[in-house]
């Protein structure tokens, strides 16, 4: 009798073994309950790409559990002022790749977007053309930035916001720094003239690591690259009319743009800092912005 | 000037501007830098599906945040006794695909492996073929578990270590009730006998659902699944010159056999539990391990 049933079992276990791929699709499967259309749709996708993934590289149980220790250490170190999983998707493109599927369009002329950044403050003051976004001094390279904001027919807009932040020159942005940078320090929000210019005084922008005590940090390590973002100010810019476009302007002098751990880098948003008579550095950096009529004035 | 500017800008934006396939085999490339070639492939390929997965379905903005936040909470739901990591992993069948991928061999007659699960407890007691594994009485229905452990080739192992766990009425494992259950209660170690056989008396294991208050419940419960296991017996089967195997039993009148929410399911891996004269269940099991001269009995 025990024979017969090892028989038996040995048969079944040959004719019935699933298979990799049968897995994958009875997962699939499984997820086609999924009621919103959309939902059900990634979630098939995620999972057909995370098991090719798997079989592709043969991932071992270890690996599997060291892959699972990773992304439970990046989630614990994630608190109100340090999103550790974002540094990840930004460390592996993922966070440009999708700034590139949204906000791009190889067809135009607008100028290319990049990503926002963790930096970035909502309502920054309002000042005026010419005023200075310096707030306290750091010993930063005394710069001015100006430019032109047109769509891409050549027009200028007057009336656009520009909402600009960067870096001090000790790396920090004022959020990182409250007991030592005014909030509000190198911030600013301005508007265009009539001819469509802007232009502020600040400071050069340094290059900065991202955030390297954390599991991404590690991983950076272990994949021997760096934690440099190359020098840059962000920009915001939006017009009645327009769609908006939240981009860098890089310091082409900068260490690190041929190697900016978060991929932001285009060349088309490096720009020059050239002095002037006194020293001063001046940055012309032009925006083009496309024209959208259903976009509406912030 | 400022037009001669805004010209050269233009024509740079457009020749140089970054696809979305370039971005991918930039951070490719960047990974080339590992030196521990194992982890360069994996990060390679993982790069590789991630950017696939995302270029597939147009993930917007909003979606990737959500993604971020979901991530994040799984990270922060796990603590000591809780791995909500491990369960996402089980519930997209990432878990057993890896068991597939490193434990399963399709020409091989051996017993099929299915996933360890998370309830398993090492150094459980050795017992005496014929013992109880019951230390605690809930109610559960009554049952005998016996079988042979053989070779391919039919010849039966003597000395083969049987470690066996399971839940218990309740649902519960021991590991989860430490305040109600014995923590040994329904789990045991057994050598097969001259004839390879191994016996044991136990209750009857019952489905149970994954813990779903957290991140994993929600998105079971967001993609239209149940968080309920068919019901099984786990064993982990060792001996002198096997490969050493992890499996489970199911019962054949379980629910969930067709959906368990962790795809631990193998249609060889169901056995009858069928009632004697006097009541008690009878599931006869037997086991075939793979010959592998390398592995030290343990």
């Amino acid at each position: 009798m025990a024979v017969l049933i090892e028989i038996v079992t040995g048969e079944r276990a040959v004719t019935d073994r699933l298979s990799e791929g049968g897995l994958t699709e009875e997962v699939v499967a499984r997820l086609g309950a999924t009621s919103d259309p959309r939902l059900r749709e990634i979630m098939q996708a995620l999972t057909r790409h995370l098991h090719a993934f798997a079989r592709e590289v043969r991932l071992t149980d270890e690996e599997w559990l060291a892959g699972i220790r990773f992304l439970t250490a990046t989630g614990q170190k994630c608190d109100d002022v340090r999103q550790e999983f974002i540094l990840l998707s930004d460390t592996l493109g993922l966070s440009s790749l999708v700034d590139l599927i949204n906000h791009s369009d190889v067809e135009s002329m607008a100028t290319e977007p990049t990503i926002l950044g963790p930096f970035y403050v909502p309502e920054s003051p309002w000042r005026d053309n010419f005023d200075s976004i310096v707030e306290y001094d750091d010993g930063g390279e005394p710069t001015i930035v100006r430019g032109v904001v047109r769509d891409a027919s050549g027009a200028p807009i007057a009336g656009a916001v520009v909402d600009v932040w960067h870096n001090a020159a000790t790396g920090f942005y004022a959020v990182q720094q409250p007991d030592e940078q005014p909030p509000t320090n190198l911030r600013g929000r301005f508007r265009t003239d009539d001819e469509g210019r802007y232009e502020f005084r600040t400071v050069r922008p340094v290059p900065y690591p991202i955030p390297n005590d954390g599991p991404v940090g590690q991983l950076l390590r272990d994949t021997g690259r760096h934690e440099w973002r190359a020098a840059h100010i962000h920009m915001k810019v939006s017009a009645d009319g327009c769609t908006p476009l939240t981009t860098h302007v890089f310091d082409r002098e900068s260490d690190y743009l041929d190697s900016d751990t978060v991929f932001g880098v285009k060349e088309s948003l490096i720009a020059d800092f050239v002095p002037d008579e006194d020293g001063t550095l001046i940055c012309v950096y032009d925006v083009v912005l496309r024209r959208d009529e259903g976009s509406v004035h912030p």
